[in-house]
């Protein structure tokens, strides 16, 4: 049985994650090696497209985190977790939820929606 | 690129359906043969199996009809959207959102979490 708060707080963790090492470690102790990633925006495949793309978000955001919003939520190898983004203190101007397939603590797949963006 | 409306639309109305013959059809119409169902309760592979799931919901729930809730929402081959399951003419004691892997129209699979559950 996954724990949905583990994957959910580890994945947070990885998009907060600037320091590039650190970050490394966080894709390769949490992620399988062929994992896709793909959301309204973007996709990555493996570990170093996935890397470079939550590197690329961090440096379109510098002042900006990820939260978690309300209760990960899962059952066998499936997570469901809602998300802000923002900067601290203030309503995140952006909110999504992710839906994870992960086997043996290892991310295989994550596909994000997109719950609230900022008007143009 | 699918539709996610679309989907979502002939989705419920598989739920919905009640004669076997008709339920069998929107299966076969809009699934593929070798689709993978699965919630937090019950799972189904193949249409033999995801009609079955669905005729053993509707006798669980013999007078509960599915709707959908807010806007359906995609991209590329991903769907997702909510639902009621509830007696007409009052608040749904159920709600979910499921996410689906759509190919060529057709449904591949689908995951489904539970929102709201009524109290034991």
């Amino acid at each position: 049985m996954t724990d949905a708060r583990a994957i959910a707080e580890n994945y947070i963790a990885l998009w907060n994650e600037t320091d590039p090492k650190r970050r490394q470690a966080l894709i390769e102790k949490g992620w399988a090696p062929d994992a896709v990633y793909v959301d309204p925006m973007m996709q990555a495949k493996g570990h170093a497209e996935i890397d470079g793309l939550v590197g690329a978000v961090q440096e379109r955001f510098p002042n900006f985190r990820f939260n978690l919003i309300g209760k990960p939520d899962g059952f066998g190898d499936h997570v469901r977790f809602s998300w802000s983004l923002g900067p601290d203190n203030i309503d995140a101007p952006i909110e999504g939820t992710d839906f994870a397939v992960v086997k043996a603590d290892r991310i295989q797949t994550v596909t994000g929606f997109l719950d609230k963006v900022p008007a143009v």
